[in-house]
């Protein structure tokens, strides 16, 4: 379909929504994307744009001609255009705002002078707000003759003189309440407002655990300035998911699948390094005991034994802590209970693997004296693994680093290196 | 606090929101968890025990006497309530249907007729639903009257004579028309239903690609038989993810820091006893060089490095692939060019750690020999991780396996087993 040209291919696109028109995109490799771009230049309008990946995107702007640019982001809210520009370099995001109409580039550009990942940032400035006295059918009066309402909107924003919010009253209920019903008594139990500076990831976090539908956003001054909507605030939850995921496997935070063959090295390359320092220090480690290893060469099959279990127990517990960290499941007041916790499941878990070594080494490589120093060793790397995979990110935490980011390398490392000295350390102690 | 009894309590839980509430008795232990139901008993309200991890529901529910399970449920939308009963055993399962009124009880009952997981466990059964023939006055008037509304509701649904859903209008749109606007004309671009089995994880990905509010569900016949909203495809969302993340890193897929000792070991111990047996195997094949090793020592010490580089390597196409096989990035038309990038991408960081590690073999262990064993090792098993940590995902999917579960340990057995294997056998070709 690719190579032919034709406007059947406008014909195909038309039916889709903006979203799947933007994973089609990003299914196409390079060259079928710039064809695409000249065959079908209006099917790629701003909503699609707001759908592609930021790596893509970056890719797509520059190939598009000015005038279609225009065209693509003219229909778009304020804050989808923040989103779409504000990752973009200086040139392109002139040319994007170029294209705006005077107050909605007056309305971007504001909203970029907020830091990065701030409500400032996600909100919408345009919002559906009434006067706190006001009666349900005052404000429904007002919604009809209003020309500028947000495209979609859950709540009116109940506003006092002097424009400070002061409750929210659902849809729902407006629709619902008889036009004499005061706007104040109908609105939500539930009210929460955040700052323009509020981090959006807190923001995502708490959407999901009050099940907010939209909420206002006030400045400095407690003034409302604008709203987020959960559907953003979804969105920033998902990515901040991948995020931790990725962080967690040692990939840059922004990996996709359609990256090209330089970008996924870049992202990739500078935990290899990491891992390649550290994996040579517990090499050296290995080396101290080349007495120990020339005289029982078993132990050199048997030492990544305890090192691999020891990094799957501390990757494990590892996990569990991070998504708690993330969710603040995982505060102070229960840290030494999970530290607890985790101490006994590393002890039991050590006993019984310790048990089972043990009779490896004794029975399938015919030396109690192996099986012994197996056991014990795995006892102490399974304690260090649990504990470490806690302890680890609670301190980076509190450091204040991202415990995603750097607790994978650091535990493995740990274990790697307990798992070996300890093992070759007592081998030597009980077999020489 | 808690060691005291006092109305005190009572007074200080009741200004917080419930899912406060939840999180402060997923912090406490055991004895004061009691201690608070028996303080406080109607602090923990319906709402409360919605918001409560589904392993401490099982724990607290029990503790709650008959009335007061009665009196917690009977303010819950249905699909809160099945929520609440999914999981538990059948015993509590009746108690708390039988505190139920008997139309609500039929309700969740049908609900929990639905395969777990489904739209149908997830649907509200309100709904607020208008002929489509109506204009915006008679829906207006119709929302007014109407005694059976929704808590939350963000559209009108209009269906057929035979209740079959043909659109919904947004209640922005529907309050800033006017009264004589036809419904019909005001319904939204994007309409999206889903069937009452589809899958919760697909709904949730739809809502969040699309940026959908709330849609409708229908039943084989199509028709409109509830509603799923927004909020509730957030929660799905998250719970995904944390699915994801728990399963790459072996743990059981409902772990939670609040789990006690015994239920962490039940969800670790099965991926520990398979890493136990795939380990014991790459120390097999260790073994089978135990002449390369007596002969020269420092093999022993870096042949970790060749394994553990594959490992992090794999993990990180690994993670990527299945984050983007979750949220349908990864399809048959790309499969082909992720993987010639991985290729590419396992070549690159090949070489270039292939050179480190043949100077530190060179310079570090005094032997040139010992580097260009190295060197071709690790090439090989950095482009054999590459390659396995996107084919074993997708391989995994294709079968119908969850991409997530079994992934991490293939992967790493295959560059453990690899990075042993290439590295001592090179090295027994070269150096002996």
């Amino acid at each position: 379909i690719e190579a032919e040209d034709a406007p059947a291919l406008e014909a195909l696109l038309d039916p889709l929504h903006p979203a799947d028109i933007a994973d089609l995109i990003e299914q196409l490799d390079g060259r079928d994307r710039r064809a695409l771009l000249e065959l079908a230049p209006s099917a790629v309008d701003g909503d699609v744009l707001s759908e592609l990946d930021e790596n893509l995107r970056d890719a797509v702007i520059p190939q598009m001609a000015p005038e279609q640019l225009a065209e693509a982001v003219r229909d778009l809210e304020s804050d989808d255009v923040v989103d779409l520009v504000e990752y973009l370099d200086t040139a392109q995001q002139e040319a994007v705002l170029d294209a705006l109409p005077a107050s909605d580039r007056v309305a971007v550009e504001k909203a970029l002078a907020y830091p990065e990942e701030s409500a400032g940032r996600l909100m919408q400035v345009e919002v559906a707000r009434a006067p706190e006295h006001w009666s349900v059918g005052e404000a429904i009066d007002f919604l009809r003759s209003s020309p500028t309402l947000p495209d979609q909107f859950y709540h009116l924003v109940l506003v006092d003189p002097r424009m400070r919010p002061v409750g929210q009253a659902t849809l729902g209920r407006i629709l619902s309440s008889g036009r004499d019903a005061l706007l104040k008594d109908i609105v939500e139990d539930t009210f929460i407002t955040f700052k323009v500076t509020d981090d959006e990831g807190d923001i995502a976090r708490a959407f999901n655990q009050y099940h907010l539908i939209s909420s206002p956003v006030v400045d400095a001054n407690e003034r409302l300035v604008g709203v987020i909507t959960i559907d953003d605030a979804m969105n920033v939850l998902d990515e901040e998911h991948a995020e931790d995921m990725l962080r967690l496997a040692g990939v840059g935070e922004s990996a996709t699948i359609s990256d090209s063959t330089f970008e996924t090295v870049k992202q990739r390359f500078p935990w290899l390094i990491v891992n390649l320092f550290t994996v040579n220090l517990a090499a050296l480690i290995v080396g101290l005991f080349d007495h120990t290893i020339a005289a029982v060469v078993a132990v050199a099959a048997l030492m990544p034994v305890v090192a691999s279990m020891g990094g799957s127990a501390g990757t494990q517990s590892l996990t569990v802590a991070v998504r708690a960290l993330a969710t603040h499941d995982l505060t102070s007041s229960n840290a030494l209970r999970v530290i607890r916790r985790e101490l006994f499941v590393g002890l039991f878990n050590g006993f019984v693997f310790a048990a089972i070594m043990a009779a490896v080494g004794t029975f399938g490589y015919g030396n109690s004296l192996l099986g012994l120093s197996l056991a014990l060793a795995m006892i102490t790397n399974m304690v260090v693994a649990a504990l470490a995979g806690v302890l680890v990110p609670v301190l980076l935490d509190k450091l204040g680093f991202d415990p995603a980011l750097a607790s994978g390398t650091f535990v493995t490392t740990t274990t790697d290196m307990v798992g070996f000295f300890s093992f070759l350390g007592i081998a030597t102690l009980i077999l020489l």
